[in-house]
């Protein structure tokens, strides 16, 4: 290989290298740095470019691209959705994502991000559990055991400190894989065969299924005064996980409405169902939990700026690290306009 | 590193890579290759899920992303343009692009572009002038010696035959420039030194010039009845190369009109003037050139199929070479459910 210039390097960070940089970090600490940077940068959302998800939809799923930036950097992430592919084996959803310097436009890190979308999820329930929960919270019903599940669970009790977790899906498979999963990782942990079991006595109730069929699951008569809910799983027009009245009785709280009036738990309400961005409850301009009685329900679908504070978070942790390869993505002739002489010299 | 699955492996392919691709294919029969394949693209246009270009601004530049599909293989690429880059030794515009199948949604080819986007603009050009030159044209002025110079020369003479080029360009190092990276190639080279002389008795005038600033440098009355222009080298708001009058005088043949008429030499012109589109001259569904004596004028402004249709390809170019390194970028657990499980076992 021809000598290229550092200028020509970009950092990759492949699944393997990102699975180590986690184990390198801490996967709970990690969880809790990446919540942080999520509220910094919720914290300046107005400085943000917000785009709606660039969507190309097909009979059997979605491909999908998120940009955003804060004006100094830029960064967007691919991401299909294509529910048919675990029963072939495959993903339903795999990610990758990359950012940039909008001063030079050049690409300064390209990452998976399949496992940092795991991540950043967590961290952003964590976040919303941090500033909506009742005072004290110690326990959580974890509806829905799959791949999202552990991730909610380990950022929530880093950020929160909640650790009494209450499992419940209508598959116990997944349940004893989530509870095998947890093992050894500091929480206490009930198998639940009934989701009304599940939510006994919880202060935190939080829904990660895959299905939107599921949306039946709770029902409002189920949930007690005084709880917070997040609902992660319902993310796409179609898909909701919350029965309609758990809703109109919940005081809800959304990442960027545009999005989720399409494709959260509020799809379901009129177009105008008041929501408060969450944002403004982490900057002080919204309130919160105005009362101990008060059911919240962060309906969380992912948002761009999400994905830039992870992508953010991973640039600044890989530096004078091993957990990246430098690639030659960018050409750089010594002359910029002699990009033909370059390809010709190297013949 | 842990033996990750076949299935979340993506080939990458770098920019030396690319170059060696090029070299191993021939630059001639590489650009010959993808006008073929961006005609049979382009002859199924309507198959293809166009949108505008999705760009990020800010005060010294553009990114973009620019996806499309064609309903099996889905495409995008980011490009950024960032015209005070040359000053700082950076590049112009910089690319890379992603091909995904979208069956599955994965990733099945991830490609530096800012060598391929040079070579498919090249291409891009020598299709518009094969359907749209007088017959028998052997002869091009070259306006603008920059980066993209040696590719228009190089695919429009190999795919339509013509090889006396007659250069011009303000700076005569640049035309110095790409006359040395010219000889020996095939070609009939003159170095012109003003507009005049480099257009006189051509039947073909190819236009790209960085510049906003040279839009004057081609007056009506210099170009002479009969001849073909492609006009490249503006391809943002503001950025012109032709007179208005030029424009006016020819029959427009364009790519995407939604975008052209933003981004090329049309926007100096009323929002509703007649433009052809070049794939239904392709496909046989609108007329081509009219007469001996009819101005045609390809108004390039670069569209996503045309990257989609490069991305195709290389991926297909590169299938049993040593032009690639595959790239762990999907994560794959053996039970799709269990992503927290393969990273805590990677621990």
């Amino acid at each position: 290989m021809l000598k290229a210039s550092p200028l020509a390097m970009v950092p990759f960070v492949s699944v393997d290298n990102m699975m180590r940089l986690v184990h390198h970090i801490g996967i709970e600490t990690f969880m809790s740095d990446l919540a942080g940077e999520i509220e910094h940068d919720f914290a300046r959302w107005e400085l943000f470019d917000k785009t709606p998800r660039v969507g190309s939809h097909s009979d059997v799923g979605v491909i999908e691209l998120m940009p955003t930036s804060d004006g100094e950097q830029y960064a967007f992430k691919y991401v299909n959705g294509h529910p048919k592919n675990m029963k072939e084996g495959l993903q339903t959803v795999t990610a990758f994502g990359v950012l940039a310097d909008v001063y030079s436009g050049y690409p300064k890190l390209f990452s998976e991000m399949t496992i940092l979308t795991a991540l950043r999820t967590g961290a952003m329930s964590a976040v919303a559990t941090k500033h909506l929960a009742p005072k004290g919270a110690k326990t959580m019903a974890m509806i829905g055991n799959g791949a999202q599940s552990e991730f909610q669970c380990l950022a929530i009790k880093a950020v929160c400190g909640i650790d009494n977790i209450r499992l419940y899906d209508i598959d116990p498979l997944a349940t004893e894989k989530c509870a095998k999963n947890l093992d050894g990782l500091g929480f206490q942990i009930t198998k639940c065969t009934s989701p009304e079991e599940a939510i006994e006595g919880v202060e935190v109730i939080t829904v990660a299924t895959a299905d939107k069929d599921m949306q039946t699951i709770l029902t409002d008569n189920m949930v007690g005064s005084g709880v917070h809910i997040n609902a992660i799983g319902g993310d796409c027009p179609g898909k909701t996980e919350l029965h309609r009245d758990i809703v109109a009785r919940s005081t809800v709280f959304v990442e960027y409405p545009p999005q989720t009036r399409i494709e959260g738990e509020i799809q379901q309400m009129p177009e105008d169902h008041p929501v408060t961005q969450l944002w403004q409850v982490i900057n002080g301009t919204a309130g919160g939990r105005a009362s101990a009685h008060e059911v919240t329900l962060f309906d969380g679908v992912g948002f761009a700026i999400e994905d830039f504070s992870a992508l953010r978070y991973v640039h600044k942790k890989i530096q004078d690290t091993p957990f990246y390869i430098d690639f030659d993505l960018i050409a750089d002739p010594d002359d910029p306009r002699d990009l033909f002489g370059m390809i010709k010299r190297a013949g």
